[in-house]
């Protein structure tokens, strides 16, 4: 078999093709074969056709060494890839009893019986390796042929992703040779993405003139932006050393703004922050509606420091639940500094965590004055010795502003934690 | 030349198959050719690499009336769509000097000489129609060839959509005819996907056989199960009454087990059935974390009937915030019927809302028991005269479990208050 240089990913799906779902699959799957060195040449997506798929699999399999697969292997007739794939190889399909009876124990252990069409997916084409899926029904199947490789995967991330990640620690990386390809994201807050770029580009030219150059793309997402750094060397360390040395050297540019190099969210980095110090937080919520504790709690672990949040959305529920004198409320507007810091202290003494937060603001689409308008938040953190307060202006819809409205205030106490 | 009824969309640009980017400019495409009915039967991304271009874009062009190919008109060297589209066709490239001129005076209207590499962009294939666009420097291009249509416009979506959006008005309207293709996402929880399909299966061969046929693929989406219908007519009127009688029917058969067929989330539909019985809600959460509450004020106009909410993580805050006894606790464990509605009335009491829904389980990784295993999730919902709680078992990581159970209690409100 060829030592895998290149390789096609193929998402399969009809609702693949509406005007509403794009194929975050071939992300991850991309992802992964990058730490193996081993380069994504395209991708296809195409719908549950038979036609269509035979025709752009063959495609993908004369020019490439490795074809990945995604989705088309539920129980029902649209899910075609396995069918297809083995005519195009010209192989035999059967039913492996042992998948069959494990999609059975599947079905039986939450108390239901396995459904008769469920046994397609036990079909296997002849000479497959069957790669266990213990997420779903579906098992993956690896096939070689002429030199090639083939990989079929089920289409739910949560199946797939565990496979694949597997695969790329054994299976697959056996035959994918020394060379890496190693990424790395940096998170960034508090700056826009011209004034990141304007602070690192000198870093690049001198990034591309060395031994194993460094490139970099820069990305305005949501509430923050990243840098994305890649270096591709004969050998992982290599490479690996080389991204981390420029990590540093963004670090030492962009100071705090910079949160995280090594993937973890926002969250998590705060996470670790308040274990690390052993203290806990409490959140009241007016405008973010109860995302903030969501997205704390999101991290495992999080019973650690999170005891109790409120989400408090009336101006009397503010009064009730937070003990905010009505008087701020009716002399500054629900959406100001004093408020916040009201709600922030209420929070705290209420749940005697250590650090309180207070968020109040205009999630739009309506309530905006020409003063305080739409995408209008204050966030305000307490500690015992501590008190800060800040006043944003987010763009964007409703969900957008509240996304960014839980991004500043997890950022806010960050930093505060920080300050020596 | 063939009337359009199949096309293929080609997306160009290395940068697009990277770990960190997703064309989304296919969604445009695909939502502007499905208003003149032409369906997309696949999409290809591909690098800025002549010979997987050439061979990507021979395998469209052989299997559809039309090829909308974006990216790859720029200036520079990697910049290889036009000089590979005319290669394939065997068409000869010139300058077009009023193209030359048009894109001069742009940059002198930015006090800016052309770089002489941009005299690239000028560069027509032998036949082809200039498409001006405004917002850029590259034009489109539009090439009839062998009974088909080859369309190349620029990358950036703010080129792009203009320009597309003119010729769906236009001169491609009066290439596809009158007939539309329309859609609907019919949305349903509370069952698998394979007992949704094997509910929905004997209507399938009904709409196949109809004068406007429908066509439906499933989807298990985390926490429901997706049914998109489609259909094609001469007029768009006709398709979309086909649709609707197949959404009908859909609903006839699974009940209230639908809970949107016209794109809202299930936070909008609940919503929506708060205001018209004008009542308020409010939530006790544990294991979701505050994202029911984030979920229901994700909708505009929440604040109808969202007055306030309380995340209770800890025992402590549970028996604190929500007056849930603590034997309660301790005779049946956090995780349990009586203890969910206590929490339930708990907030419901502190509230005065009239719906209390309260929320308990274990989203994992740790924390589970033989008896109780991760993902083990109580919902409890209280009104005046009414109150249910059920078990879920979920399946999934931890943010799964909590969207799941998120998805759970708003369902459970929902069914309540549609109960006669």
């Amino acid at each position: 078999m060829n030592s895998l240089r290149q390789a096609a990913i193929l998402a399969v799906g009809s609702e693949l093709l509406t005007p509403s779902r794009v194929d975050t699959n071939s992300l991850f799957i991309t992802e992964q074969l990058n730490l193996l060195g081993v380069d994504v040449a395209f991708k296809v997506i195409v719908g549950d056709d038979r036609g269509g798929l035979a025709h752009l699999f063959s495609t993908a399999f004369e020019r490439v060494d490795l074809v990945v697969c995604s989705g088309g292997l539920g129980p029902t007739d649209d899910d075609v890839t396995r069918e297809v794939v083995a005519e195009v190889l010209n192989r035999s399909l059967a039913e492996d009893e042992s998948i069959t009876a494990r999609i059975r124990a599947r079905f039986a252990s939450r108390g239901m019986k396995m459904p008769e069409i469920n046994r397609r997916q036990a079909m296997v084409p002849e000479g497959a390796i069957v790669l266990e899926n213990p997420r779903g029904t579906a098992p993956g199947l690896w096939i070689e042929h002429a030199d090639r490789l083939v990989l079929l995967l089920p289409g739910p991330p949560r199946e797939l992703k565990p496979i694949l990640s597997e695969l790329v620690r054994g299976r697959l990386s056996a035959r994918a040779g020394e060379a890496a390809l190693v990424r790395k994201v940096i998170r960034i807050t508090g700056r826009t993405e011209s004034h990141t770029e304007e602070a690192v580009q000198p870093l690049y030219l001198e990034w591309a003139r060395r031994e194993v150059p460094v490139s970099a793309t820069i990305l305005a997402a949501l509430g923050q932006i990243e840098l994305h750094l890649s270096a591709k060397a004969g050998a992982r360390d290599t490479a690996e050393r080389a991204i981390d040395r420029a990590a540093e050297e963004v670090q030492r540019v962009l100071g705090l703004d910079v949160y995280s190099t090594d993937g973890r969210q926002l969250e998590e980095v705060l996470g670790d922050l308040l274990t690390r110090k052993g203290l806990h937080i409490a959140v009241a919520e007016s405008c973010t509606g109860g995302l903030i504790t969501s997205r704390l709690t999101d991290v495992p672990g999080s019973s650690r420091y999170v005891d109790q949040s409120v989400v408090a959305y009336s101006n009397e529920a503010k009064v009730a639940l937070l003990n905010v004198a009505r008087e701020l409320i009716d002399e500054h507007g629900a959406v100001s500094d004093p408020v916040a810091l009201a709600m922030a202290d209420g929070i705290r003494s209420r749940s005697s965590a250590d650090v309180g937060v207070g968020v109040t603001g205009i999630a739009g689409p309506s309530g905006g004055t020409a003063e305080k308008p739409v995408g209008t938040v204050v966030v305000a953190v307490v500690t015992a010795d501590l008190s800060r307060s800040r006043v944003f202006r987010f763009v964007g819809e409703r969900e957008q502003v509240k996304f960014q409205a839980s991004q500043a205030g997890l950022d806010m106490v960050r930093r505060l934690l920080l300050e020596p």
